[in-house]
This record gives structure tokens, C-alpha cells and sequence, in this order.
């Protein structure tokens, strides 16, 4: 089943992100000739900003302003064109009203010019004209290769110390550091970028994408996982341009490059779509959101609630090693947010390490009477430097330890800066995550800045570091999980589609149980004998053949909800008893459907009993096929315990969407039941990725129930019906 | 069932509040003269830090340093011993080695100081001797009528300026607000108070309780209820000292008396308890930490997951009126924050108010052609103050709007100072509550402050102005619910005292389902007609008495689990089957206990078709019996879908305990089934709670399962287990 245990970054299967190289976006960000096309000497107008920005950040390169009404911007000479220029120009920033944006690109393209950044809005957000517009820059950019971000952007930054490009209007630029930031919105960017600065929180580069007319998420990612000085990116997205080329690039940059990286999202518009309707029960539950959380999950990207964990996150994982486990020592001087952290850390699925003897032995060498030396560790409220160091060293030490976090709480006699230097000097010494909560904001700031300086994460409140403790575990855990593979299925494709011909040949979409089941049966699925009674005598004629117990469902292509027409007879006991409920159900479902076609009856033997799970699939119109496993009925509809992935589905994938929902616990064998076939059924979850993949037509899929039986005793579809597009693909 | 409408502040049933005015904390808040028993010249010492404290922090009264040793202190005079003061002293702050302590305690209270504050440590927290020292403490203070605060506390605060009393040796003085501040922990309390002041958040009262060896939250509430400058209380506790009285005084103090106080707790502990091991199956989803859920939910106290929402919540209150719905507008300058506050108040349970045609008409006179004039409103990145002034006073005139959401994110134009200060300027003139989002913490500083000064909660990120709008929305609706009370039953009480004195008389603790049944039938419940079978021709006799169909049960006071020794038989349909099934069960019960006391078989009638729902309650020996409710099987034990409330319950907390278990959907009618009678739950959960106050030598009680039956149709006891206390009491 798996195919490497625990070997991240093998260099294997980079193809995606080297495919994406050609677009070259290094002179994107480090260009040796910046012409600002719209530059402006007006304060307050976005021209100026992005000029100032440029020319007073310490830009390592030439900058050409490029405006015909004036001689100089702000002493610099001034263009009347980008012709003028006698230089060749590595990258235009282009801030003038959108209809002049088209004429100025092509230009620029004739010019050679690669990059362009356009700040310019006016475009697709406004509809209309907008649109073709934006149209047109596209054409453009295809025409001369040109590598365009935006319109409709705050720009882009380096703040590479070789470069220190801000080619934005953004009012702060950061410090340098090892994020890589990229944002689809510009106002957004701006409130990272200042919360950033006051919290020094430093960036390696930072894109705003705009209207990604050209140049989106993808790009930047694969540009940002051969980067040296960026090592974790933090995204903003409000939606993704190709998400199963966004799971391909994101999949290999956080586990198979070289060097992975790890990438933090906060997407949102979680709820907005969750209103809409949906006529499928599969769809209501599916709702956009939900293929989104299958994308992060299957590309090993990190989903964070808020902008602040994002920045939280990133820090912690650009300066700290990653731990190898779960296990959490804490060293603190006070009990209360002792306990406070501990809560904390069993609510993030997070363990509190159990100290070994030595160690506690060790503890309490050094540590005075009074204090605990069980995890967390207590140096009390008189503690000073020397003791807190000595703890921490000696907790680090313990094997059982993955990471620590250091709570402080300024106390009468905490030497708080003094603190914080051994901190930093000990985390220069370990190869274990350390985190600091430092508690307050007043006396404490002299502290956190020697922390901040000293790469070691600091949070006022221990939540913070708990959760960022999590974080970087839940990425360790992806970055060593073994790889799998999809699994290829010897199946008779030529049948199912046969099968799918015909109800085309009939201009229906709709394949019932009798239809789909056909489809299934080829590929595989434990589809139990049955056979279509069409009269009184093939009742008969099944009875013999099926022997009883037997279930007489309805066979129609426009009755699909049996039940509710009372189209479904389990328990069937004698072929007397099946004639006679064939007939009513019939009669009883041309009354409700007088001009449905009725074929007869769907004579099946009764499945034993199991666990009724739903196996569902719907085509989303932008990312593919999202597959949805959950138990039956309430726990499907009540509690909304179902889980999404899309298809492809790899063997591990298929695993874990069985193991995280929480009615699992059933599945295993609860109360002394024997545990069910769970082999079985992630078998099916992967038979129906891979009918998925090859019959691409299917808009809908609902097996519902699975009856999967006791382990080793396999499965069976009770149920199913499929939906095709409306035209076929 | 409703005694009183949304009528809080009646003044009504303040008569907890009032018995605790025997404790008069007026002068140890407001003292007029302060000795410091135990103050010190030497930097460093904590005897010097609370006089330097008391000294420097504008103290208006007269404080008399006491020190054998010195003949000053700071400049001020010392005296020997207390008794050489020539004054009456209000308040007494001692710190000295915890050996001295009650000899100078007595002293004080031979003198007739009234207040005093132990801040020494080395008390019942260092075990042994200290145990032994904290009880003279108290019985010190009982003789001399001392209120006392700790001991091994920080101390306490008052900010009042004509006060001005910093009697601890913490590093700060926070600014004079109106959050009381009442926090377990000193070292916590350090943290909230060096947090508070950078954020600026004043307060009106800080205690640190120590060790609470008097005095305790209880004390304090009664105090901070009646202070005119508190508006509302922060508290922070690791346990409570007497959840009954705590639950009746913040209930009159969060809902009753005339002018109410929202009541915030962080209470830490959750996890640590959770493993506790329990061997009845109710008590093992209970552990403690259920039992201070109840406590807060039925006192109106919020209970808060961290310190950091615990001050954001408390400023919120403090400055802001209570919205009077779900209801929020959020005006923004950018799109991507609107999206993010609009999922997070989703996820909150608030609602995206509906802007009125009108409004939406107001806004388009006022906002440029782009701007979104639905909700979010979007007046856009270049808007400046006007705009954002206009947008804010038409969307709070609008009466679908209950309170405000304003974000600012600091792009190029926005004028950060002037739109905070315009924002102030509305919060004077407008009754619904206004939180400010200004995103960024670099150039949003300024505005900020004046923010801060001018009553505008603020936050960097949307969730923090999302969560406590949500805050403020659950507190006003406890504020507002309706009033309910204890129902009082007919019962016949001594039938159900002759079961168990009968129990008690045989030495026994445990009551299987045939007495169990006896003391519920006697309170009321649903109980079917039951005979006890002690032999064949009984079974017969039952059989022709009941008919059929009917249920038999094992009956023995050693058996409380019955399934598990082939103990119950359903669906028996002749007398002879009766007598079959009866033999057989009692040789397997006599197999598999030997020892045990046979008393023959339960017959009852079956219960017709019902939901199984599962009433549960556990004596917690420091608060009382805890009841729990879910629904059976799975629902409880897997999906730990339960609620908990302590006895006594009112009629409102019954329904509302039925209400907030998520399979509650299953009883209003889940698919189409009829509706289960949930007035017959609430009926029984309100039963439950007079036994259990009537009789409260009940340790632990199941009924399990109770099946409900459709609406109007009533509910029926198909098993329950009684286990007395082993003492009666």
C-alpha cells in the first residue's frame, strides 16, 4: 500500500512546478529597470505612492517614470513613452486610467518588455467594458509573452536587500524575512503588511494578485518553492483560478521538492456559499466550501481560520524546526496559565509530555522545593533567568519532549529581559521548536523584542502558541506521512459506457437503480445479483432463480425517490407474496407517475445486514468531482458528519476521509459489535475516483445505502442512482 | 409558564446580594488609613513593593508602614507593631513569613480592624503546618469578625480617584475604568493587569483571592453588584467555592437587580478533569468541568475560552449598549475583510442584517456609483472620513440594523485619525453599539487611541469585533428571557422515602429497576404497569392481569446491568412463552451470579414505539446533583451529544437542555415522523429535579432509556437504576 514511508523532499515528481518556469517570473522581482508608466508628482494620487515607494525604499536598479505631461517626477527625469526609454526594461508598473492600459501594454510588448504589474482598476470588477478590457490585456500578454499581474492589484515587493523593490501604493513596506506573501486582495495586503510591521513580522516577497487576468496563485507558488529566501508562504485567497493544478503544485512544493515548503491559507467566503441550493442531497451538503477544504487537505496545505494565525503560523514556521510528535513540555513561573495552556493543548489534539525520571530528578536539582517538576514544569513566581534556563534546558533534553513552549508572567521579581536572552540563547542550541508566551504588553515589550530579534515566536496569551504548536505538528505530520498511490483497477470501462450510451440514445440523464447499477457492476462494486422483472412471470421466474429473502424495488427513469411512491418491498418470502406486491407497487406508482415509464421491478436477494454508509459524488463546475463519504441518514443530515475529497483519490486519501468522520467509532465496532468491513469500502471510494476520472459525464452519484457488513464479509450497494450532464463531454 | 417578560432589574429576589452585605467591604476598598504589617526599605522584597505601591500610586488615605526593624520606611514613619498607631485602621496589609501571621491577625482584630489582605504565602498551598496556620486564620477571623482576602494573594486594587488604593506588589496600576477584575490567580492577574495597560483598558476594583480562606468570588460579586462605579465584572477562576450560592448571586446580579451586570469567567481547568475516571455511565460524560458549564449557563455568567476575550469582552460592556438582536451591519473599505466578518459572523451565530430599500436608497445618494450599498457596505479603498460617516449613520438609523461592525484597512487615501474620530462622534448620538475593525497595528495607532479614548472598542482583526458582538447578543438575551420558576409537583414523597428506608434497612445502596421504578412512580413518571413475578404460577397471573405483548426483566439488587447476563427478554406473546423465557432467565442469572438474590422477573407491558432518550443524575459532593439529558445510545456515547444542568431546575433551563442537544431535530420531527413529545421530557427532567431535591441522598439515577412517544401521547420509563449515597444524609 505505500509506496515511501517518511521521505519528503526526494526531488520526485516536480514536474508541475519545473512546467511552470516558463513563466520566468525572476525578473519579475529582482529587475534591473523599473518604468513606472503613470508616475505621478501629485500627492495623494496612486501614481505618486508607487513612484515614492520605489524611489525611496532603496530600489537597487534604475527606475524610468514615464508620464508625457511631465520633465521630472519628484527630480527623476520623465518620459513621454515607454519608446523613449533608451534602456531595456525588465519590468513595467503601469497606473493609468484602464482604457489607456490596453495601447501602453502592446507597447510595451513590442518593446520586449516581460513583466508588467497593472495597478490600473477598471476592469473585469466593473463588468461591461471592464471585461473586455481585461480581454484585451490578455490577448496582449499571450501575444508577446508579457508575465502581467493584476489589474486591479496593490502591486508586488522584494524586499531582498540585492533588490529592495517596492513596486507598490501600499503606505508601509516590511522588514525583510522568510515569507513569501501573496494576496488576492490589495486591501487585505495592506493590513498584513501594517500589522506586520508593527509586530516585526518580517517578508521575503509580496504579491497582490488583482483580477489574476494572467498571472495567479499558481504561478507565484511555483515561483516561491525554487525561491531561497522564502521558506513558508502565507496565501490569502477568495478563490482558487485551477484547483487541480493547485493541489498538483501544492502537493509537491510542501512534500516532495528538494526543500519543502510549508503554505498557510486563509480562504474565505466560507459561509456565503453555503446557502446555496442545491437539488441533490450529496449537493446540499457539498456547498463550495467543501471543495475547498478537500483541496487544502489532498495538497498538504494548512486552512487557518484567521489572518492573525496566518501571520502567527508563519512566523513560527519560518524560524523554528518542526517537531517530530505531539508531545508538549511547558516551563512556566506561574500555575494558572499552567493550566490554562494545558487545556489548551488537550483541545488542539496536542499531548502534554510525561517527564522521565531522570529528568524530573534533574528538575529538581535545580529548581527549590516548592516547584513542580511534573510537565508543566513550575520555576514559580519568584523565578529569574537562571533558573528558567536551567529548566528549559533540561526539559528540552527529555526525549519525550517534541517542542516547549516558555510562559512568563511579569511577576514581582521576573527579570524579564534577562529572560528573553536565554531563551534566544538556547533555542540557537536545540533542534526542538521553542515558543514563548510572555504574558502582558507593557512591561513585558523589551523582552518580546529580544525574542523577535532572536527568531523566537512570542504570543501575549499561551493559546497562541498552543495553536501555532499544532500547526507546525499538523504540517510535520503531512511533510513525514508514507506516500500512496492511486490505485489502478482492472474494470470493463466498454460496459459502463455502454450502459451510459444508451440512456444518451434515449435523451434522458437520469440513470436509475436498474442503470446504475450496471455502471457500478463494471467497475467492480459489490452489486448484488438482481434481475428485472418486467411481468408477472419474470417475478416468478427471479423468485426461483434468487431463492428468498428478496427486496422488489420500482424500475422506472423517472421515478428516482422509490420510497416515496412506495416503490420499494423489502423481506419478500414467497413467490406468491412477490407477485402480489409487484402488482400493487405498479398500480401504486402509476397513480402518482401516470405518464412515467414503467419497466417492472428490480428483483434483488436481501442484502445481510451492516452499516449503511452513502458514497456520493458531484462534478463542481470549476475543480472536478468531489466525493463525499458519511453514514447513513442522521448522521449524514443531523450532524453533518460527511467527509470531501476530490477525485483523484489516492489510497491514503481514501483512508482518511473514512477515518475522519466521527461516526468512525461505529465503523470499528462499538459497543462489542464486531468492527465493519472498512477495507471494502475504501476499495469503493477508489473504484468510484477512478469511474469518476474515466466517465467524466457523471454529474451526480449517490450510492445510499452501502451495507458493509462485518470485516472481511465486504459490502453492498443497496442503492444508487447517477445524474449525467446535461450534454455529454 | 412564563412569571415575567424581559423585565430585568425589577429588584426583585435580591436577597442573596443583601445577606452578603454582612460582609461591609466599603472600607477595605475605600480605607481611610492602611497599616503595612510587614513593609520594607530593601528593593526587591514584596514587603517593599506593596508599600512603594501604596505610597506612589496617590493614595488618599494614611498609611502607616509597620516594621520592628525601622524606624522609617521611604521617608514615612514605622511603628513596632500595630498596636503602637495612634489611629483606627480600616485595612490591615500584611506580609510577613506565614509563621507570624495569626499572631499578628489576632492582634489586628483584638484592635478592631475590620479588613485585612494576607499576601504572604506558605499556607494551605505548601500543605502540612500550612493547612494548620490557614485554619487559625479563619478561625481568627470568625472571632474577630475580619474580612479577609487571601492569603498567598497579590492583593487589591481600587482606581478610583478618590481612592486611589494600590494595597499589592504588582508592577502596574491599571487606568480607572469600569471592569471589576477578580482573579484566582496573582501571576494571572499580573499578566491581565501589564495587558491592560498598554491596550489601555482601565478598570474599577482588581482582587487577587489567594487561597480564599474567608472571603472568597462570592464576597466580592455581592460587592462589585452594588458598586456604582462597576459596570461589569472579569473573573477568572480555577474552582468555585460553592457553585449553589454562586448561581444564585450571579443570577440576581447578571438579571435581577436593578441595575444588572453581565458577570465574564474564564474558568481554566477543563481538560484536566475530563480523564477522571467514572464508573456510572452518566458520570463519565460529566466530569467537573460539566458541572461548571451548568453552573455559568444557569447564572447568566459567560463563560469565556480565553483571557484575551476576556478583556475584549469586558471593554465591549463596559462602553457599549447592548444590541437588541442578531442582527449586524458592517460598513467597510474593502471587500475581502467584508467577506471575512461576514463568515465569521455566521459561524457565530449572528445574522447579516437585511438593509431596508430606504437605507440602501440613502447610501446610493451618498457613495460613489461602485460602492456595494448592500450589506457589507462597501464605500470603497479610496473612501475618506465623510463617506464613512455618512455610510455609518444611515445603516444605524436602519431598524433591521441591531448593531455595527465598522472595518478600516489602512489603504493609501484613508484618513485614518479623522474617520476615528467621526466614528466616536457617532457612538454619542446612537443607542445600538458600534465595534471598530481597524485592521494593522502600524499607521491604525493613532486612530486607535482615539478610538480607546473615545469609548470605541477596537480590534485588528474582524473575529475579535465578530465574537463580541456575539457576546453582547447572548447576555441580552439572558437579560431578556423570559422568567420561569421551580414547578412544584404532587408527589407522594413518603411512598417514595418507604422504598428507600426499606434499602437502607438492608444495608443496600443500589436499587434495581423494580424499586427504581417504585420511587419514580411515586414522583410522577410515566412508569408502566408492572408485576413482580417471583415464580411461575406469578408470571401466569401477570400474563393474564397485563396481556400482551409484554417485556420480562430480571430482578435482583445484584443485578443492575441486566442485558449483559441474558437478563431481559422483549416482544413475549403467550403466557406460555412467558413462563419459558422466565426459567430460562433466572437459571443464566443464577449462572452468571451465583450469589445473587433472585427475586424473580419484572413483567411489564411493552412500551409502545417511542425515541429513546436517556435522563440522568450524579451527586457532584461540593455543588450537588448534576442532571444530565441526550438521546440514547450513540447519540450519547459517541457523539457525547448531552447537556447538564444542577438541580434545582427551572421550567425555562428544562426545555432549554432538551433544546441545545443537536439531535434535538430528531424529536421535533426528523424525515417526516411526528413530532415526539418533548412537553413530557421537560415535564420528567422537572420531576427529576424535586426527587432529587426532596431526596437528595440519590448518588446517581438513569433512566434509561425513557421512550418518548408522539406528541400528546406522554413518554414511558422502560429502565432505570437508583444508587444511594453510602451514608445517608
Amino acid at each position: 500500500m505505500v509506496d515511501s514511508l517518511g521521505e519528503p523532499g526526494s526531488g520526485r515528481g516536480t514536474i508541475i512546478i519545473r512546467k511552470h518556469e516558463r513563466h520566468d517570473l525572476e525578473k519579475m522581482f529582482c529587475p534591473e529597470t523599473v518604468a513606472v508608466i503613470g508616475a505621478s508628482a501629485q500627492e495623494g494620487k496612486v501614481g505618486h505612492a508607487v513612484f515614492r515607494n520605489l524611489l525611496t525604499n532603496g530600489y537597487t536598479g534604475v527606475i524610468y517614470p514615464v508620464n508625457p505631461k511631465a520633465r521630472s517626477i519628484m527630480g527623476v527625469r520623465s518620459y513621454a513613452s515607454v519608446k523613449e526609454i533608451q534602456d531595456n526594461i525588465d519590468l513595467a508598473v503601469i497606473i493609468i486610467p484602464a482604457r489607456a492600459v490596453p495601447g501602453v501594454l502592446a507597447e510595451c510588448g513590442q518593446l520586449g518588455v516581460r513583466n508588467a504589474i497593472v495597478i490600473s482598476a477598471g476592469f473585469k470588477e466593473v463588468g461591461g467594458e471592464g471585461i473586455e478590457l481585461e480581454n484585451e490585456l490578455k490577448e496582449i500578454s499571450r501575444k508577446y509573452n508579457i508575465n502581467l499581474v493584476g489589474p486591479n492589484c496593490l502591486g508586488i515587493m522584494n524586499t531582498d536587500p540585492k533588490v529592495r523593490l517596492n513596486a507598490s501604493f501600499a503606505r508601509v513596506m516590511p522588514a525583510a524575512g522568510q515569507i513569501g506573501f501573496v494576496s488576492q486582495s490589495g486591501a487585505l495586503a495592506c493590513a498584513v503588511l501594517d500589522y506586520a510591521k508593527a509586530e516585526g513580522v518580517g517578508f521575503s516577497k509580496c504579491v497582490s494578485l488583482g483580477n489574476k487576468a494572467v498571472l495567479n496563485e499558481d504561478d507565484f507558488l511555483c515561483y516561491l518553492a525554487q525561491d531561497s529566501g522564502t521558506e513558508v508562504v502565507a496565501l490569502y485567497v477568495e478563490d482558487l483560478s485551477n484547483g487541480q493544478e493547485f493541489i498538483k503544485i501544492a502537493r509537491e512544493m510542501t512534500g516532495e521538492i528538494r526543500r519543502p515548503k510549508p503554505i498557510l491559507a486563509v480562504k474565505s467566503g466560507r459561509s456565503a456559499q453555503g446557502a446555496k441550493a442545491a437539488a441533490s442531497h450529496t449537493g446540499s451538503l457539498a456547498g463550495s466550501d467543501a471543495v475547498y477544504d478537500a483541496i487544502f487537505k489532498q495538497s498538504g496545505v494548512l486552512r487557518v481560520e484567521t489572518v492573525e494565525d496566518l501571520l502567527n503560523y508563519a512566523v513560527a514556521f519560518a524560524t523554528q524546526p518542526l517537531p517530530r510528535g505531539k508531545r508538549v513540555g511547558i516551563v512556566t513561573n506561574a500555575g494558572g496559565p499552567g493550566i490554562i495552556v494545558t487545556d489548551s493543548c488537550v483541545s488542539h489534539d496536542l499531548e502534554i509530555a510525561q517527564l522521565s525520571e531522570a529528568t524530573q530528578r534533574e528538575l529538581r536539582g535545580v529548581l527549590p522545593p516548592a516547584a513542580s517538576v511534573h510537565n508543566p514544569v513550575d520555576v514559580l513566581g519568584d523565578a529569574q533567568h537562571d533558573r528558567y534556563e536551567a529548566a528549559l534546558r533540561i526539559v528540552l533534553n527529555d526525549e519525550n519532549v517534541d517542542g516547549v513552549i516558555v510562559i512568563l508572567t511579569p511577576q514581582y521579581m521576573t527579570d524579564i529581559e534577562e529572560i528573553a536572552t536565554v531563551i534566544v540563547r538556547v533555542k540557537r542550541e536545540t533542534p526542538k521548536p521553542i515558543l514563548a508566551t510572555f504574558m502582558g504588553l507593557y512591561d513585558t515589550t523589551k523582552g518580546e523584542d529580544i525574542l523577535e530579534r532572536g527568531g523566537v515566536p512570542h504570543y501575549p496569551f499561551p493559546e497562541g502558541a498552543v495553536c501555532t504548536m499544532a500547526a507546525m505538528g499538523e504540517y510535520a505530520r503531512w511533510l513525514y506521512r508514507p506516500r500512496t498511490t492511486e490505485r489502478v483497477f482492472v474494470v470493463d470501462a466498454p460496459a459502463a459506457k455502454a450502459v451510459i450510451d444508451k440512456v444518451r440514445a434515449a435523451k434522458r440523464t437520469a440513470l436509475p437503480e436498474v442503470e446504475a447499477v450496471q455502471v457500478l457492476a463494471a467497475y467492480g462494486f459489490p452489486v448484488p445479483v438482481w434481475k428485472l422483472a418486467r411481468n408477472e412471470d419474470e417475478v416468478r421466474a427471479a423468485c426461483q432463480e434468487l431463492g428468498f429473502p428478496l427486496v422488489l424495488k420500482i424500475a422506472s427513469p423517472q421515478i428516482l425517490h422509490k420510497v416515496d411512491v412506495g416503490g420499494v418491498k423489502l423481506n419478500v418470502r414467497s413467490a406468491d407474496q412477490a407477485v402480489e406486491e409487484f402488482k400493487a407497487m405498479v398500480e401504486r406508482a402509476k397513480k402518482v407517475h401516470p405518464d412515467a415509464e414503467i419497466w417492472g421491478a428490480n428483483v434483488q436477494k436481501m442484502a445481510p445486514p451492516g452499516k449503511e454508509c452513502i458514497l456520493g459524488a458531484k462534478l463542481d463546475p470549476q475543480f472536478g468531482h468531489l466525493i463525499m463519504f458519511g453514514l447513513g441518514g442522521i448522521y449524514t443530515e443531523v450532524f453533518r458528519d460527511v467527509s470531501f475529497r476530490l477525485a483523484p483519490l489516492r489510497e491514503l486519501g481514501a483512508l482518511r476521509m473514512i477515518q475522519s468522520v466521527r461516526a468512525y467509532r461505529l465503523l470499528e465496532g462499538f459497543r462489542g459489535e464486531p468492527p465493519a468491513d472498512i477495507k471494502t469500502i475504501a476499495d469503493c471510494l477508489q473504484r468510484l475516483s477512478q469511474l469518476l476520472v474515466e466517465i467524466p459525464q457523471i454529474s451526480e452519484l449517490d450510492i445510499n445505502p452501502l451495507i458493509v457488513h462485518e470485516q472481511g464479509k465486504g459490502a453492498t450497494v443497496a442503492d444508487a442512482r447517477i445524474i449525467l450532464t446535461e450534454s455529454p463531454r
